[in-house]
């Protein structure tokens, strides 16, 4: 009789100590080299295809684990984006807190299913708490319900979904959008949202077609007049409004919706009011942020990103809903094979997965390893450095600025020579191709790694920083960089266009 | 100008290495003391609560990170329900790899955004190698389309959504469930499925009716004929049917469903068919497991779960769907401010998620270490040892054996003197009483840890093995333990019974 399994998968401690040891130092030796490193190695993808193998089988028999470890974090490092590098500033994906690594460690050991209390009790009172201290930080009710999520669109997708089931006029859970007598659903957003918006309401059954692309004024911020119209011509025309989605931090330029407005004009007309604070609702009590951010306090639910601008590695979102009992009214089941006690938080009833993992951890311990005011403290700096960029930007003659909201700053290269032709047709189309090459010129060099953003039409540089690890010095040098790089990208388009003619 | 910027949230390489050497440290020495340790705890919620602390607010300082992790590592070993544990068998949660945790440690060190390309490229190649591996050892179609998600339910929903928009006859995405002269969508599935059925079909705007629970024979497996019927009676009262789910290894008794009947019934009606092997769908090459379950073949799309027969640590769900048109057609967005290669992959395009973490890496290494054979041999180990639990249940004349199928055993505990009264009302409300005891009872114990099922109106206790570390002698002794569990909880009933008469 085996009292001891012996399973392939398995590792004795001592190996897992040997083995955890040794990749921690690989860990610690990346984070040394970081800084000297590229951003990205920018390869290519016939490249990587083939270092990975595109056309192997799963291998019959298994290979040494400390030898697969080794090789595979060399792999990673070797061939990777690196977000964590000081300057790093596409898109909105955060240098990774080096607790957090620990935390993802630690929550992997211990594997809680945090779907129910009882498969993980300590794991849902952090998680509970966790939630407490975001709605804490953005200065949003405590006793909100939360739950934890992939991400950004997840958690707006909460947010989505408590509204639709509070507002629509039936039983839509047992009958669906299409109930007989159901009246059309329709929702409220800016033309700057976020993509998600079109995916929850394609996914959630009301189509995209249900959702009203609000213009905005000059600084991209919803047009209040304008949304106020088209809920009048909605109503009129019978449909059932539902909600108004607000954006703290538009993801092209940070810029913030008049949360306290459109507070106003939800109450005004009995509509769920959403603010998708994935990017910037973490600002709220930031000194020096636009004061409409801390109008979030307002919503019925709020989404907001943990591995944004808490800096968490991925995964983690979090959506919080004023009154919890919309979440469980959209999202409880009971079937018959669980048996919880419902004096507890059982966070399956909280959101769309079944199975959940302890995301919550990472994010706790980096909360606790800075404070309130450590956070508070980094996002001003990250806020500031973009600032610092849009002025030294403006000492440069040959960059033209475009935006600066939050943490991004956009801007764009115009040789000397066109500066006189902006606007016009031919010049604009040659100016968006060279911005263009510039982003990806720059990306090869791996010195800088930035996003781009469409304004008005123009193709300009977006740079966002969601990063502990950018300094003052990373920021200065930054605008004579991109010179460089304009002029000799500026030099070769011309000249390939001279050959070609 | 500051060259290196000073963020509390960061830690110094070398910190780094010390704290990760003692939390690894940490890990190691939770894995030699688990196997005697109790399963769980069984704490009190309220005790727990204190523990974490419920009513403090987000500390304003920081506090000392060595002190934070090492307070925290001993919080979560010493207060959770630990399914690493060699006498975990409640619902399907796995045993974490140890090589899984080390997995996650890279991820989060790495942080790649596997949302696109461009943001992971070794991460999205890996991602693409682990999903064909994933495919071979289910025995799919290894060119079919596939995705990682965060467990069973988004995996399932992948699959339900992509058979949404490729059986609706008008542009769903567009104009939505309730489209002008739209019928009405229906969806097929046992009764014995999983809830996420009900969630998907509330969640993506068709309604709890919208599903048609078909009836299922004694092994609990969906009725062909009685499918056959509901369809022509919708399409018949002008409904228009789009999927069947087929269910490998139910959650309750691990049954299977016919599988190429199902096949054959979809094709018939032109009906999307998917498979939710969430469960059982890591079994189908495992020889001596029901023929019906290498029907999973067939289907349109399939749900996986690593985290539960691969050991992954939580959350790993993953969705293949045999064309990946399909995928793009339900999924994919082209915003303007993303910037990616079309040639390459980017998983945005194939689920709900934006951002994305790299949960593949610990599901690619532990392929890797075990390969092919390696899991075949586990999860093969795992269905014997619950095929021996039902032979050793057998023998003891106090216990009555329900089911058997794949890793899960049902039975319970009748004490001898009822034994010629099963059957009976009374006699039926006291034994759910009594097995419903037990179970508590041993929870309380720590020995081991089961959950319940309910099989024709009878509570018993159902012990799931997914996991690497149970061994035979695990298996052996637990029929002794249950009756004598049995015996005591049943003499105190009896006891308070008579007490309170």
């Amino acid at each position: 009789m085996t009292s001891k399994r012996s399973a392939p998968i398995d590792m004795s401690a001592e190996e897992f100590r040997i083995l955890g040891h040794r990749l921690i130092d690989q860990i610690a030796e990346f984070l040394i080299a970081l800084p000297g490193k590229p951003v990205t190695p920018s390869e290519d993808p016939t490249h990587l295809k083939a270092l990975v193998g595109t056309d192997n089988s799963l291998p019959k028999r298994g290979t040494d684990p400390g030898k697969l470890l080794e090789r595979s974090a060399e792999l990673i490092f070797g061939h990777s984006l690196f977000n964590g590098h000081p300057r790093f500033w596409g898109y909105i994906t955060a240098s990774p807190t080096p607790i957090g690594m620990l935390g993802d460690l630690l929550a992997a050991a211990a594997n809680p299913n945090v779907g129910s209390w009882k498969l993980g009790p300590v794991a849902t009172e952090i998680e509970s708490q966790t939630i407490r201290w975001i709605a804490e930080l953005i200065g949003y009710p405590t006793d909100c319900g939360g739950v934890l999520v992939s991400g950004g669109n997840m958690a707006n997708f909460v947010g989505f979904l408590a509204a639709r089931r509070a507002k629509a006029d039936w039983n839509i859970r047992e009958s669906g959008v299409s109930a007989d007598g159901a009246k059309k659903l329709v929702v409220y957003t800016s033309a700057e949202t976020h993509t998600w918006v079109q995916k929850a309401a394609d996914l959630f059954g009301l189509g995209t077609a249900s959702v009203r692309w609000i213009s905005t004024d000059e600084q991209k911020r919803m047009d209040t007049n304008a949304l106020q119209k088209q809920i009048d011509a909605d109503l009129a025309a019978g449909m059932l409004p539902i909600m108004v989605i607000g954006t703290a931090g538009t993801v092209s330029t940070g810029a913030v919706d008049p949360l306290y407005d459109l507070a106003r004009i939800c109450r005004k007309y009995n509509l769920w009011f959403h603010v998708d604070g994935a990017y910037g609702g973490f600002a709220a009590r930031v000194p020096g942020v636009p004061s409409d951010l801390a109008g979030l306090e307002l919503a019925d639910s709020v989404a907001v990103d943990p591995h944004k601008w808490l800096y968490a590695p991925l995964e983690v979102g979090c959506a919080l809903v004023r009154n919890p009992v919309y979440m469980t009214d959209a999202f409880s089941y009971h079937p018959p094979y669980y048996h919880f006690d419902s004096s507890v938080t059982n966070f399956v009833d909280y959101g769309m997965q079944n199975s959940r993992g302890f995301r919550a951890l990472k994010v706790w311990l980096a909360l606790q390893q800075v404070g309130l005011d450590g956070y508070i403290q980094m996002i001003g700096e990250d806020i500031r450095l973009a600032e610092l960029l849009y002025q030294c930007v403006g000492e440069q003659s040959e960059l033209e600025r475009f935006t600066q909201g939050l943490s991004i700053t956009t801007f764009r290269f115009v040789p000397a020579e066109l500066q006189s032709r902006t606007g016009q047709s031919e010049t604009e189309q040659y100016l968006n191709k060279l911005n263009e090459e510039v982003m990806l010129a720059l990306e090869r060099t791996g010195e800088a790694f930035v996003s781009h953003a469409i304004i008005n039409g123009a193709f300009v540089l977006r740079v966002c920083i969601v990063n502990f690890r950018t300094s003052e010095k990373d920021i200065r040098t930054f605008p004579a960089l991109i010179c460089r790089i304009g002029s000799t990208v500026d030099r070769e388009l011309r000249q390939s266009s001279l050959n070609s003619r």
